[in-house]
C-alpha cells in the first residue's frame, strides 16, 4: 500500500515536471508565426503585466477571460462566410424533399446557382436560407449534419477543408494565453451549434466556452425520449451590441482581452477595453491579398470601418496580416 | 540558468506531490456528511464507473458535466425563495422613490406587509415585483446591490446569512465531483445575475458555469463608456422545459449527472438520464421538519410531485434528507 502510493506520487511528480518543462520551453517562444513587431510586443507585454503577481495590474487567473470572434479572426471568411457555404450546401441537399423550392425564392435562384439573385430579397431571403438549413431537426441531428459537412466540404479557392482555413498565429495565441492561465472563449455572430460541432478539436475551445447566435428550441418527449427541436425562429443575435450582451449572459464576467476583425466586434472591444483595470483590444486587419484576402471599409463580408477608426483613436492593437504574420494558414 | 530551471522543476514537482496526496486523502472519505446508505452508494458507484478508464462506461473528463439546481438543492428555499426575499427588501428600499406605490398593487399590499394580498394578482403581480427590483439599473449596479444584500440580509427563521443556509452534504458533493474531474454547473430557475454575485465564493462555481433565468439587456454608451442596462422584460426562463434548453444553449453538452429537488427539475433529469451512456439523476427530498423543512407534493415552494413519481419509476436516486444527511447546514 505504502509503496503503491509512493509510486503514484513519484509518477505524478514526474508527469508534472515534464509538463512544466514543456510549458517553459513553449513560453520562451510561444508565438513563432508572429513577426517581431508592435502587435506581438503588445500581446506579450499585456500578458506579462496581468500575470506579474507583484504588479499593480495583476489579474487573478479566474478573471483572465479572453474572447475571440471567429469569422475573419480565427478562420477565414472569404469569399462567403463558411457557415453560409454550409447553408447553401444544405439547401442543395434538401431540395429533392422540397419540390416547391423550384419556383419559390430565394431557393429557386439558389438552386440555379444564382447567389446574387437569391440574396436580392435582402435580410429576409438570408433568414429563409438559414432557417431552411438550420431548423426542423433535433439538436443531435444537426450536430451530426455539421460534423459530416465539416469533415468533407472544401474551400472553393484553396480546395482545403474549412477547418484548415484557420490562422496559425491565432492558434498559437490561443495556446499562449491558455498557458498563461487565460480561459479562452469564442464570441461570434456565427451559430453557436454550428461552431460547437468542431471548435473543440480545431481550437481546443470546449462547447461551454462558445457564445454565438442561436435559434429558439423546443423540448419534446418522443416515445418517452426527450429531444430538443430546433425551431425556425431567431432567439439571439450575437453581433455588434449583441456581443457584450452575449458575454454578460453566457460568461457573466467582463473579459480582459478581446480579439476581432470587423465592425461586428466594435462593442465587444469597447466593453473589454474600458473595464476597470487592464484590457487588451486587438483587431486583425486583412491586408494580404496574396496569401489571404485584403479588405476592410467597403467589404460586404467582415466590414471593418468604424472599428478601425476607433482602434486608431483609442490605441487598440491592429494586426497587419501581411506584415505581422510570418505564416497565415497551418498548411503553408 | 540551469540551476534556476532545476529549482523550478523541483518546486513544481513538490507542489504537485502535495496536491496529489491531499486529493488522495480527501477521496478516501469525500462525503463525511452523507450517511452510508443507498444515496451515497449510488453517487460513489457512479463516479467510480465513469472514471474507471478500463470500464465500458468510462467518460472522458471533458464530458463530465454535472448540473445542479440551486433553490432547494444547494441552498434552502423556505419559507420563500431567497431571491424573492431579496426582491421584497428591494421594493421596501426603493419605496421612497416611488410614492405611487402607496396606492398601486402589488406594491401597496407589500409595503403594508401583506404578502398574500400582494400575490393575489398572480403571476403578473410577481413579475411586477421582480421587474421593479431587478431592472432599471446597469448590470454592474445590480451586482453591487446583490452583494450588499447577501452580505447583510438574514434568514427569518435561523437569523443566519442566506449564504450559510447551504447544504453541507451538497458542498461536499460539489468538491467530490470536481476532485474526480467533473465540471460543476448551476442550472437554476433563479436569476443568473443574482446568483453570479455570490456563488463562486459559496460553492466554488465560477460565473461562467451558472445558467439561470434572465431579463433582456441593452448596450448603451454613457459619456463614451459602455454599460449594459437591465430592461424590465423577461428574456429566458430556466425552469421545467427551459432547463434542458438552457443546458443546450449555455453549456452545449449533455450532462452526465443532474441534481434537483422539484418538478422544475424533471425535464433536466430526463435529459440527463436518457443520454447514451451512463447518466445519474438525483433528487433531494425535503423530509426533515426538525432540522430543515418537510414538504413535497403540495408545497407552493419547490413542489415535488411528478418528478418524485418519475424518480421511483425510473430508479433515480432520491435523497431522504432526514436519513441520508448526518448534517444539513454547515453551522450545525
Amino acid at each position: 500500500m505504502k509503496t503503491t502510493r509512493t509510486q503514484l506520487l513519484l509518477t505524478a511528480a514526474l508527469v508534472s515536471a515534464l509538463a512544466f518543462a514543456t510549458a517553459v520551453a513553449q513560453a520562451n517562444d510561444g508565438l513563432p508565426s508572429w513577426s517581431d513587431g508592435r502587435a506581438k510586443a503588445a500581446i506579450v507585454q499585456f500578458v506579462k503585466v496581468v500575470t506579474t503577481e507583484s504588479g499593480k495590474d495583476y489579474v487573478a487567473p479566474a478573471e483572465r477571460i479572453a474572447v475571440f470572434d471567429n469569422d475573419g479572426t480565427l478562420w477565414a471568411e472569404q469569399p462567403i462566410y463558411f457557415q453560409f457555404a454550409f447553408a447553401l450546401d444544405r439547401v442543395k441537399a434538401l431540395a429533392p424533399q422540397h419540390p416547391e423550392w423550384k419556383t419559390k425564392e430565394p431557393f429557386a435562384s439558389l438552386l440555379k446557382g444564382d447567389l446574387n439573385g437569391a440574396l436580392a430579397g435582402g435580410e429576409r431571403a438570408l433568414l429563409e436560407i438559414v432557417m431552411a438549413s438550420h431548423a426542423g431537426m433535433t439538436t443531435e441531428e444537426f450536430e451530426h449534419i455539421v460534423k459530416d459537412w465539416i469533415a468533407t466540404a472544401k474551400h472553393p479557392k484553396t480546395g482545403r477543408p474549412y477547418t484548415e482555413m484557420v490562422y496559425q498565429p491565432m492558434l498559437e495565441l490561443l495556446a499562449y494565453l491558455r498557458a498563461n492561465g487565460f480561459k479562452t472563449f469564442i464570441v461570434s455572430g456565427g451559430g453557436v451549434e454550428f461552431m460547437r460541432a468542431w471548435v473543440e478539436k480545431v481550437y481546443g475551445i470546449p462547447p461551454e466556452q462558445v457564445v454565438g447566435s442561436m435559434g429558439k428550441q423546443k423540448f419534446e418527449l418522443r416515445d418517452g425520449k426527450p429531444v430538443l427541436l430546433k425551431l425556425p425562429a431567431v432567439d439571439f443575435v450575437d453581433d455588434k451590441e449583441g456581443k457584450p450582451i452575449g458575454i454578460q449572459k453566457f460568461i457573466g464576467r467582463r473579459p480582459i482581452a478581446a480579439f476581432g476583425n470587423s465592425d461586428g466586434d466594435l462593442q465587444m472591444l469597447q466593453w473589454t477595453t474600458t473595464r476597470p483595470g487592464p484590457g487588451l483590444g486587438l483587431i486583425v486587419h486583412h491586408t494580404d491579398a496574396e496569401r489571404e484576402w485584403a479588405y476592410d471599409r467597403k467589404s460586404h463580408v467582415g466590414q471593418l470601418d468604424k472599428a478601425l477608426d476607433e482602434a486608431m483613436a483609442k490605441g487598440w492593437t491592429v494586426v497587419d496580416m501581411k506584415r505581422d504574420w510570418k505564416r497565415i494558414f497551418p498548411f503553408e
